[in-house]
């Protein structure tokens, strides 16, 4: 008796709770993504999936095929480590900007692929656009050099990449089977791996301004990733954390990418800094650079201070074609063209700042998109004066937010309801964004 | 907060585990009916239910939605109650044709609808179209007026009845949901009602030559049919009866219509007698013609001790277009043109038949499908002359094929290699068939 290839006969072993080989795996999706095996037969595989799981060897299985339907990065003209970083979304996340010039000062490659803006999460690819002359557009060649003479690329993912995802993704988000962490895992990994990357930082994020709302489900899909990236013979470190307030001061894409620059010259927000070090830290020791992960934090932190991080991304930004001197002009001066300022109701503190009504607020001022087919504004944003933990009076700002037209200002004002909570004392200090953290295994 | 009528969101209900609304539920049926939800949704929704399962009053929703997808027989000219009996399928199972006319004496009305032979598994109107000259294509009016004047009428399902059941069965049928006890439970009543059964008697067969192998299995659907029924304001009841050995001694078309004739003169086999005798009993209990299950099974057995069950039978037949003197003259003479006999190779006891094994011989001599579209041989089948129990000597026939051209028989005696097996002392005599009984709720 040999393996049951017939597409019923592996729903049915998946319904059963059995493991799939990778020969079932690879010849469904082989024959999913050739248009052999209908939608109505992938649905039920992964409405199986979703209830009865995968192991990180089959996950694992699903990663390669799913790789194996489309084209492959060819960086073999490149010395490595190739170590990218990826994060599951969230609000005023700036991260990317920072964390890829900090990680090629340090000595390694990051070949970076990058998405874009969709409900309340931001997208690097919005926000580097909104530096003057930036292209995040380069064929395999141009993107192939940048990585090498620069240390790092910013571009997106072409359609040829892992085509079967995209395939599988557009009908597990009508059939109810998106949040399948195997599936989720596979979906990350297989597009990360095709473009090049050697290994992995996983930035899982938690909370209210998250995809993964639970601590237990941030974990789960932390270490599907980290295991399956060990079956795969690949580096995968997952840091889980913490994004119930927006990240930083800046809700925007050319208002984040000024926060990001003022990071790297050493003055950017704390809670930023403190993300951002850990997680280019797990890449060197991911990429084989350094062992303890504090030192390699150390080292990180050298690259910001003697300035070779903030040197890294202006070469970078000449090399995609950004105009310096406008860059440099426009730090701290462009904005949209209407403003709203939104004050404190009362005295007191600042208790919470609700990440997803701010990444809301967002989304209607123009920053980020509610379907893929929306338009984005560079210079549409919110800046925070204050965060959780500050003390306020009566009357004071709280935020400033930016709109190319007023109708704009008052939908994203209405967002914002309730979103900043004020309390009578002092809230605990807060404790680390970084929630837990998992190695390479 | 209405309720979530997206077919997404009723798939994501059902994933998470919670219980449908009517509402949800009808509105789901009516759209995937209408074409309006795609079979990928569709597929991802049974794949939930199957892993979930349902409720009683959810199958009972689910059942209700699939009758009002179609038409409904109307009975309305004719006087009650209308019980029916269904089968999940067996090998040498003619027991329809001898219950109908046994719980037709009795006084009750049978609108019964069959289906055809397909695998292992025999078909009851196969069988009625063996006699010369009988129609089982009957006009709603037609079906009614014979139902009204035999009390009882044999005919096939339409395709305006219950659509969305053959929608969804061929849907479920290579997505690996067919074996769904809800969807299953649905699939029987929701026919069975829109054909106008008031209540119903479920022979739940159990064992090899059962679509249900185990008991656990058999008794979850024989409970699901009964708890649905009630959550309907139906009567059903449910018997599982043994399937491990064939039914009687005859499988073939016309060699079941002999053995019925021969079990409604009161010369039929003892285990047929015994599960025909038992399933009409429940029918009477089922339409409220009896209270005790016992005395109903005495007042059918009477029923065949006083001629009036085969006369019932006989005015069917006429009703229907047969013609009695050729079905009289061809009793006992009418068979194949070819016929082998496979001989018992060692003396010994009949120790077990694989009913699975004999029905796949059936198929091949031309009595069954292996596809919807085949034909099948009105003549051609197997007589078993020994069956559990019985002591044989070596070389003695064990069994007699009939097939209308050689290689058939070959092919069929080749299934049956092993099928039979004797031993040196005899078995423990053999228990009822009647394994469990549920009365209706």
């Amino acid at each position: 008796m040999g393996e049951l290839l017939r597409s019923v006969d592996i729903i049915c072993a998946k319904r059963d709770g059995k493991n799939l080989s990778e020969k079932q795996i690879s010849t469904f999706i082989n024959e999913y993504s050739s248009g052999n095996i209908p939608d109505y037969q992938a649905s039920a595989l992964c409405m199986a999936v979703f209830l009865n799981g995968m192991s990180p060897e089959e996950t694992g299985h699903l990663t390669r095929a799913m790789i194996n339907s489309g084209d492959v990065m060819d960086l073999s003209s490149v010395p490595g480590p190739f170590v990218d970083k990826h994060s599951t979304g969230g609000v005023g996340d700036k991260i990317s900007l920072i964390l890829a010039p900090v990680a090629a000062a340090c000595g390694l490659k990051v070949p970076m692929m990058s998405g874009r803006a969709l409900g309340h999460t931001g997208g690097t690819l919005d926000k580097l656009d909104s530096i003057p002359g930036y292209s995040t557009a380069m064929k395999p060649k141009q993107f192939a050099s940048c990585v090498k003479d620069v240390g790092f690329g910013m571009t997106g993912q072409s359609e040829k990449v892992v085509p079967a995802d995209r395939k599988l993704y557009a009908l597990r988000d009508v059939t109810a089977t998106v949040e399948s962490i195997p599936l989720i895992t596979a979906s990350i990994l297989s597009k990360k791996f095709a473009e090049g990357a050697d290994a992995l930082v996983m930035d899982v994020k938690c909370g209210q301004g998250a995809f993964m709302k639970t601590r237990e489900d941030a974990r789960a899909l932390a270490e599907s990733l980290v295991n399956t990236g060990r079956s795969l013979g690949r580096r995968v470190a997952a840091v889980l954390t913490d994004m119930s307030e927006p990240l930083g001061n800046m809700v925007g894409n050319w208002l984040e990418v000024e926060e990001s620059i003022a990071c790297l010259k050493g003055e950017g927000p704390e809670d930023v800094m403190e993300v951002t070090l850990r997680l280019a830290a797990w890449m060197l020791v991911a990429g084989g650079l350094e062992k303890n992960v504090l030192q390699a934090e150390e080292r990180c932190r050298q690259s910001i201070s003697d300035g070779s991080a903030l040197e890294k991304f202006r070469q970078n930004v000449q090399f995609q074609g950004g105009d310096l001197k406008k860059m440099d002009a426009a730090d701290g001066t462009a904005r949209a063209r209407f403003s709203q300022e939104l004050k404190a109701e009362q005295a007191g503190f600042i208790g919470s700042i609700d990440a997803f009504a701010v990444g809301m607020a967002g989304v209607a001022l123009g920053v980020g998109r509610n379907k893929a087919s929306d338009n984005v504004e560079a210079l549409a944003g919110i800046e925070m004066l204050k965060k959780t933990g500050s003390s306020v009076s009566g009357g004071e700002v709280l935020m400033r937010l930016w709109a190319e037209d007023k109708e704009k200002l008052s939908a994203a004002a209405k967002r914002l309801e309730g979103a900043v909570s004020i309390q009578a004392s002092a809230p605990a200090k807060r404790e680390s964004l970084i929630l837990e953290e998992i190695p390479p295994a």
